[in-house]
């Protein structure tokens, strides 16, 4: 079995861990890698790393890329995303989506959050939300997949187990996060170049970002219930990569921390890439780094009644790139864990 | 004017930081440095960076620091700390102590937090809680002073001002705080090498850690209130020096960020060492190493009706040395920020 | 087919990426994992990123080993590695040894550099030095492997192509290197904990190291000659992973960086893990980080007649446990790069 | 007394160095800061660390700069420097250059190495090479001071001293050095933003860079001949600060490690910011960042005849702004490590 597969936006950080991982997978053979900048350049003059792959970056070309490929993963800037996922989900060409574009299912929260009117509402419908632990099914058969936030992923997979099994309560959730600079994007600007970064530690966004609607709209689905309200507080560290998430939440009565565990060992006993710690532990960015897990500890405090969620991922891998290969491998039939 | 001083403990983080500000300080004669491991030792075999100075680490003797020194820092564990404090202040000696054994007025509460009967409970009376800008006037005629600690400075400094000025609830506090690595002392022990620190983010003690019922003490007195009751979850960071402190607290009625800013600044417009940012900024750590710098900013969650402060300081200057030597000005009567 | 290996020394940062390494691979079933301070532990609880494997810390013993594994990689320190190597040689194991105990083929620079008599001379004979590159046939049919060292594998791979080529001078070599600080194994003592190696950097051993002889007996043979003298020059460096080495040599009349890049392209167009850069690029320790590559750039200055070699590889993987794995796969008959 | 002083160039990382030693010199009074970019913004907009300081950025104009100081510091690119040293020179006020413009005695050498006709070769025979150990007496009375490179400061103090003395012959010095980020300046460019610098050791320019010339210029000035060629390597590593060079000469007969401490010792016995390590010690960033130490540590390798030196300063304190301020400090008379 082989996918031919098109990476369009590849020279970001997204794209070239796509490319990290695509290059390994068994199944997978890359046949179109497109940069606008860079177009005409052998991939290793833009990524040393890749030298031995035989790939050039071309323009994004949306006929171009469905008459080389069976699957688009879509490693651009929001907005940007659209304008190719509408060309090619109408030439019958699968798409995944790693950019926010079609994660928010209310224009409206759209236009708020991103600025600017949705650029395909049209295609939204098709769009299924890339986190394979809660839409899997609906993903099997999907045309236009949107990847999870990074973010969100990180604080999803535990709280929406929990939400579900009904232990915590929907008001009073507090997310506080921090993120790796590869967060960032490959963004040259000052506030991200290495003496900026180093040796400081800053929150930013912290009423607002982008990524808090998106955290709502699946909570609340998690929780059965119109709305939910968070705070979600990002924090920029310096390191390349990672995203640990301490999340705060009222216990249910008789909830504790063993409680919380059993909660999500049940919810996710099955799961290839979910790592549940043991009762007194909690998460480590540095034991996640580099793979597709999201591991998560839990504690509880019996005097302010508050669960005490620690969760980790890669945000470049679960938090982007692998996770949509994972797709991809529920999409092509391919074992869930296939090159990752 | 010149003062002689001893440094008891010199050979830890905290120590090194009162040499570094302690051997430019012009009113200041360090006559006396102690280390029991590396007693008989010159300072610049352990310290390469102080080797101009002309100094040698002595066993700790009580008569010995007496009979040198005008003002003792105690820059050792606690438990060992009140070893110290004890004999000293019986001999006059003025003692400033960085270590935890006076900072709580509760011994059971000492118990509980610290494994062990307090080791000193009739000094309690005579400790001044070392804060500067809660209990500067104190501080001029103390003879045992309790610097606050690290994170504990960073919390305090915010939000004592805004529950005194009665701003914001007193129930429903989080505090959410990123340590960087010399915050774990001058530690060898797996945990702390460096290839297990860099590259890495993670939580710990989120429930329970000992500056937990500080912080908590000295909200209640701020607040005037019996009790406060928060969370507190430090975080470790590969960074070496500061602590960023995000904390959550629900605004009173007609509270924005605006108000807060308002409030510190009111509170805080005579202080050295206090810079409140302007309404939209938000604290970094790289602004305040190696000062005795508390930044603070502030921002308004009107969704979910959360005041979120943000707030830096260097764990080892105003998280501990700075700190100390800003206290010794206060009670020797130099200008508070002679050599700071 | 499938092999049986064990990794004996398993809790260092060499057995880590063995454990990273053999996990996944194909044909290779970890069937003893030991660890004389560890016995008994889940592998989980040490190493977190492995809690999914079912293996166990045991008690080093050579009769079990043997009964349980075709092969045992040894991540030992020398002088130990050589007591388990000697039993599981006679009893037919073959054995990779990650340590030094086997690499040096005079037991009178053995007792120079490593302070002690060879602890097992009889088995020198036996062993073939570990650089598939330059020993490749040997090592195929090898009982006994003693990998080449991390230091010493990036500074052989160029510069014996070079020698052989009879393009530079034997006399004048001058490797000044780099390494990340995994490099000092996972060693819990004060100059490795974070604070005392981030923001830092400087030499070691700058004369004398045990890598020296190493390289020289290596490039003797190269040269076709009874003797090299080199300096060798190491640094520590804050990052986890990676070496650099910067290596001058005199070129022989006529030569020049295209040359020197000729000569390298020519002697390793069928590696699959060497990468020569073109003319005018230099290596990057990122390029090759958690790969098993060696990537090698030249650079010429006609004014002072000096080759500039730039190569780096990823300390534990092409210097260590990679390395080793590509051993192993030779051994067996695996395709050279397979789970690499 | 009090000296007024204009930065020139003040929004760059020498320019923020050069304000965090002046604002708190006590015979110092920062009379105008300049930047094009940053023109009208009150210092703390751009460095928050500097917000109490009442100062905003002026366009530069030299009018304006020698209406308001006595000395003026320039800390611009080469080349923009001589087009505001020339006028400044010509109405007297002195002027301190942190760029390269006035370094290099011979234009020819400058227009090879910088790929322009000097810009104003008429100043040259006013200008004074700024490096205080070597020129002092001339500094005390100069106009233009063209502060010594910051690789050049680290090679140019033990290398000198031990050239005068004749302890070592002048052809085979080879200098490979290890700088932080910031040595490449406040630089918005892909390759210096976090994730393309973290982790990552490289080395760049390893033929022809722009502080060979002025490296061979000093030592063959120290050597008295007419030419000395070197090999000068510098690499880029993941540190904020520092420069670490280690440098190898061949000894002449009789000449050892400790030969060359006592060297050193010697030339060096009365300087304020000199630390001879030392026999068996070696230099280490860690030890002079922050300060304008320069701190030398020396080898021998008897099998190669190898004097080894390894030599470290803050590339922005002693390599730019410290040395800066050391030179203003001559020229005004004050005591030399005022402020320091």
């Amino acid at each position: 079995m082989n996918t031919k597969v098109a990476i369009v936006g590849a020279s970001g950080y997204a794209g070239e861990e796509l490319l990290r991982i695509l290059l390994k997978h068994p199944n997978v053979t890359i046949t179109c890698i497109t940069s606008r900048q860079n177009a005409g350049r052998q991939i290793g003059e833009f990524f040393p790393r890749f030298v031995e792959a035989d790939l050039a970056f071309s323009t994004p070309d949306a006929d171009d890329i469905a008459a080389k490929a069976d699957i688009a993963f879509l490693a651009l800037p929001h907005g940007l995303a659209a304008e190719y996922a509408e060309p090619l989900v109408n030439k019958g060409i699968k798409v995944i989506d790693i950019s926010a574009d079609f994660r928010l299912r209310d224009t409206n929260v759209y236009k708020q959050y991103y600025k600017n009117d949705h650029p395909a509402p049209a295609l939204l419908h098709k769009a299924v939300y890339g986190l394979p632990e809660l839409y899997r099914d609906q993903l099997k058969s999907a045309q236009l997949v949107a990847c999870a936030g990074c973010y969100v992923t990180s604080v999803l997979l535990p709280m929406t187990a929990m939400l579900k099994a009904g232990i915590i309560e929907t008001n009073g959730i507090e997310a506080i996060s921090l993120s790796g600079i590869t967060g960032a994007g490959r963004k040259v600007d000052l506030p991200y170049i290495y003496p900026e970064c180093n040796e400081s530690m800053r929150p930013y966004t912290v009423t607002g970002h982008r990524h808090l609607p998106e955290m709502e709209q699946e909570l609340a689905v998690a929780a059965g219930v119109d709305e939910v309200k968070i705070n979600f507080i990002p924090h920029l560290i310096p390191v390349n990569r990672g995203i640990h998430s301490t999340i705060l939440a009222y216990a249910k009565p008789g909830v504790d921390d063993q409680a919380a565990l059993d909660c999500l060992n049940q919810a996710y006993k099955n799961e290839p890439f979910i790592r549940i710690l043991k009762k007194g532990q909690l998460a480590d960015t540095k034991h996640v780094t580099m793979t597709n897990f999201c591991e998560i500890g839990c504690a509880y405090d019996k005097r302010t009644n508050r669960i005490i969620v620690s969760s980790v991922i890669d945000n470049l891998t679960k938090g982007a790139s692998g996770q949509a290969v994972q797709i991809m491998n529920i999409i092509c039939g391919y074992d869930e864990t296939t090159g990752l």
